[in-house]
């Protein structure tokens, strides 16, 4: 590693002499290959990303330029290339370095990403904040083929390339999402990616004639002519976009080259890049959505099979079934079939899937217009990216009480994707969804049973969420809207989902304290009466909440809401929650004890209620 | 009327004779503009869609086949051609005909609609639910170009494409969204506008070569040659659509014969259709924007000018005396320049005033990218459309603390529009992103003092939050977060905005009745602890909280939180809110006094409360 054991700096990168570029490409793979196999991480895209991230980074100053990096995934090499190289150890680890561009981690990351399709938005209000205030730097935003199917990128596209104003979006186009890329924009990128390029005309052309005023005028309606009749147009260029391309995303000098030209044509441009996915190590070349996030693995052999059974493909087996019994269930994913579990699903009842890409809000609306014809759709999608359909589902689904389901995988903490993964705020905007039934299973079989009643027998909208990874040791069935677990006077314990683990361990640990606790897990999270909750504080008058959300809006409020049109009278309540619900990436159990939710955490709370927690170091004391 | 008056069902209008047409759409644009200046309503759009909409009904079984007016605000012809023409005079009054289309209203309305291109996504659902169940009907759906700029029509489009699922988009171009249609989409569509129609071409192609198997594989592959080199494409083609058009959209017979043409194809057909809107009254072709969405005037003159100063118009003021003290201010909107009430900041400082479309999702995400780099944003958007932008808001701003200003107009109840566009989740939505600050002024002397404050003084995310209409009694400006108003030990009554008219109004009714109350303003809504409030608990051990928005996530379940927190012990709490939110159209004086929301329903829970009811019934009744 000789190369890249140099490069501290963006100014170290730029001393680099072109003919040793490809050497430190190579390094740089073979350190990618080397460390995210230890820490786990995004992969393949990283690897396809190499040689366009140097040449961005060395056409580019990426202290003063500002170059966004959509969905944040494919940041690795930019990180390595500008100072991080020895935080790699710590990649995505509590206290470790960020998986997604963060400024406060690097001035030489200009904005947070890590939903997709942001990128070009975000780099428009920049280059218009830069002329505004007539600053000189230049805006560079890096979009993957995947992030142009959402309606978000194609918005900005349009905006941008009327603003006229000076930036470069470069397309990574690998013809993949995280899996395959589907839909319209897929095949329309297909159909560009194959035309002839005609990137060289184009430079000849400018090179040549545009210098020259009345030449450049001359010819400007010849050319115009020429380009409308011969050369074909797409969106971008509809758009006002100069589009560039397709060019060799592995060829570094080409990619230079044609950075430095568009960088300096002082107007919209959109670079059309080429790259392969997983580029570099064969296993990630031959399988890319396989490689595209990884744990660690041994770089040797590649990641063996050896599938953990989570509560994603507990989903996908139930939608299996749930199939072959009623012909009317469909399943929609926006681009993540390996993620919500549908894969098998997928090739069971392929007329009956539905991939729509990165575009959560037609997804939503799209099921609803599915429900309104007489199919039962599920469409499954991260908490996270949810939130994109948050006016869809009021307004297309809600509104017209039309039964959708909603599997809302990876609710609560998801761990080394941190703080723009966490599914921490659909608690919080689905009880404001009217009529949205909220289901929380706690477990593989709670799932099973709650999936198959959201679909077969509920009406209206339902959300089923559930969390990334697997069960824990309370394994039970239990439905009902809220169950006692466990029986005491002293304090009542509310929580759902897989929290309930913890609760029931805190339980324990305050039992052997003779502390004795009702436990009552939750299935309902919608605003429903909750009358076993309000019978146990009757007699408790003391309420712990346990959940993984944000506090605003969260199950504690509504239970509180409730015990005061009920009128129970409370000696004393804690909401343990996750505040304002910016949680830092690290193990979930990690960052459960930096916010007091595990079963340590409860106990203590519930120990501190009761005034225990002072006797007992009195009487350590004595 | 007296072909018009015929006409009872979708069946009469088929019945009339081709000769007959354009004296039926005289006698349609002269009831809506004899019926809609009397009762306000959406205009301009809908005289322009008489042929339009005269030919899709007589083309389609609106009964069975499934026609989604896209925004909703052009389906008044379709109202009036399916049986509801009497239902006129109560248009969007409460308990009378809805402005946007209802299912509940007739099976003639496929899908509601209200917000901008969710058209396409509700299609294509309903398009793949008739394929799968083995059904044979039809689908339309009529998007005009102004909800083509939204990212979501986008993301239909390219999947619709892709499906083949046979159904027909018509593009309803007039070349406006409400205010003039900007942006690369706008754009694009002009240019599509200009190019000479090869519809009839691609017809007379179809007529006799397409019906000939032979003939036409072997003529296929010239045809496509043809297509790429001569004809040009679009982003509709490029998609999968077939692109036909453009055609006069002013000629029923032509429209008729293009319609049943594209709905025969079997495909995804985009059918582009040329539209003037306001057509057939000359005010409203001059003025289109003034005459999108009316109030009561007289067709004789016209709309008169007599601008009423209303939250809008103090917001846009504001915003201009911001601008001139300092140069970093700019303003946004999406779509809606004069709603917003920005149309002469827009004159003052066009160079710091960005119309991007019907594109909530980039305004907030590129507003950020703009405070990213120095700028002080203000996006000003409706409450009910910036629901659009919920995952921006977390993801893109508040996850980096951005200074991004929003100005969210029609919080509240907005009265005519009814379900759609209610601003009553926006409470609920805000609280939960993170360090969103939410400023409610009361008056308009407090929107002036506290947009000043959050975009001069404040940092990070701010929404000043302001009701459609104006302000009443209480104009004192006091932008303290909280503020006592008026005082008595009997129960503590709380609001913010505008409500606090009522609020004053029921303390004044109490206080006959010899009850006094504490009556506090809130200024801030976010999750702050609120020390007058809880002061004024500890004394009265009464609360009341009356508030314009949803019940889930509301500031009275705040409020019960604070309490808890602090060990407050109410002896009652009453909050009194819009219940699940999905509230009819009405004037928001009556739809007040639906939910108890009016001085008397306040006044009257208070006495509940506080067992007066009871006792002056009684006394009543000795």
């Amino acid at each position: 590693m000789k190369k890249l054991d140099k490069i501290n700096s963006p100014v170290d990168l730029k001393k680099v002499s072109a003919a040793e570029i490809p050497d430190l490409c190579d390094e740089i793979r073979r350190f990618l290959i080397n460390n995210v196999s230890k820490t786990g991480g995004h992969f393949a895209s990283n690897l396809g990303a190499v040689e366009l991230t140097v040449a961005i980074d060395r056409v580019y100053d990426p202290e003063i330029d500002r170059i966004i990096f959509d969905v944040g995934h494919q940041a690795y090499v930019h990180k390595l290339l500008t100072g991080r190289r020895d935080d790699f150890s710590g990649l995505r680890q509590y206290r470790g370095m960020s998986g997604f561009p963060k400024p406060s981690e690097s001035r030489c990351d200009a904005f947070i990403t890590g939903h997709a399709s942001t990128s070009i938005s975000a780099a428009l209000g920049m280059a218009r904040a830069r002329t505004l205030c007539g600053e000189d730097y230049h805006i560079c935003a890096v979009i993957g083929d995947g992030s142009m199917t959402g309606g978000l990128a194609y918005e900005a596209i349009a905006d941008a390339g009327q603003s006229g104003e000076p930036m470069v979006v470069i397309l990574n186009d690998n013809a993949m999402s995280i899996s395959q890329s589907v839909g319209g924009t897929a095949n329309m990128l297909s159909h560009m990616r194959t035309r002839p390029a005609y990137f060289a005309f184009k430079r000849f052309y400018h090179r040549t004639v545009g210098r020259v005023r009345p030449v450049y005028l001359a010819l400007h309606r010849v050319k115009e002519w020429l380009k409308s009749y011969l050369l074909p147009e797409n969106l971008f260029s509809d758009m006002g976009f100069y589009y560039l391309g397709p060019i060799n995303g592995h060829d570094e000098q080409s990619l230079e080259q044609a950075l430095r030209y568009a960088r300096d044509m002082n107007r919209p441009v959109l670079l059309h890049v080429l790259t392969l996915k997983g580029k570099g190590y064969a296993f990630a070349e031959q399988q890319p959505e396989l490689y595209h996030g990884v744990s660690a693995f041994d770089p040797a052999v590649g990641i063996q099979d050896g599938e953990k059974r989570d509560f994603s493909a507990v989903f996908g087996e139930t939608m299996c079934r749930l199939a072959e019994e009623n012909n009317r269930v469909v399943a929609i994913t926006a681009a993540m079939l390996e993620g919500t579990g549908l894969k098998h699903y997928s090739e069971q009842h392929p007329k009956r899937f539905f991939d729509v890409g990165i575009c959560e809000e037609h997804a939503v609306t799209m099921a609803s217009g599915m429900a309104a014809q007489g199919l039962k759709p599920v469409l499954a999608v991260y908490s996270s990216f949810l939130q994109r359909g948050y006016d869809m589902l009021i307004h297309d689904v809600s509104l017209s009480k039309q039964h959708v389901v909603f599997g809302v995988d990876r609710a609560g903490l998801v761990g080394a994707d941190g703080e723009t993964h966490h599914g921490v705020f659909d608690v919080s905007f689905l009880r404001s969804v009217p009529y949205m039934k909220i289901l929380s299973p706690a477990n593989f079989a709670e799932l099973q049973a709650m999936l198959r009643s959201a679909v077969l027998e509920m009406d209206g909208p339902v959300a089923v969420r559930y969390p990334r990874g697997v069960e824990g040791e309370y394994t039970q069935c239990n439905t009902d809207d809220e169950v006692l677990l466990y029986s005491g006077d002293a304090l009542t314990i509310v929580s759902y989902g897989v929290m309930i683990n913890e609760a029931l361990a805190a339980a324990r640990v305050l039992e052997e304290h003779g502390i004795c606790c009702d436990v009552i897990k939750l299935s309902r999270l919608d605003n429903i009466p909750l009358p076993v909750v309000t019978e146990s504080l009757r007699k408790t008058g003391r309420l712990l909440v346990a959940e993984e959300v944000c506090s605003a809006g969260c199950i504690g409020e509504h239970i509180l809401t409730v015990c005061q049109a009920e009128k129970i009278e409370l000696k004393d309540a804690v909401l343990l929650n996750l505040g304002e619900g910016i949680v830092p990436h690290g193990k979930v159990e990690e960052l459960r004890a930096l916010y007091a939710l595990d079963s340590d955490g409860i106990a203590y709370a519930a120990m501190s209620i009761l005034g225990k927690v002072e006797q007992q170091m009195n009487e350590a004391k004595e």
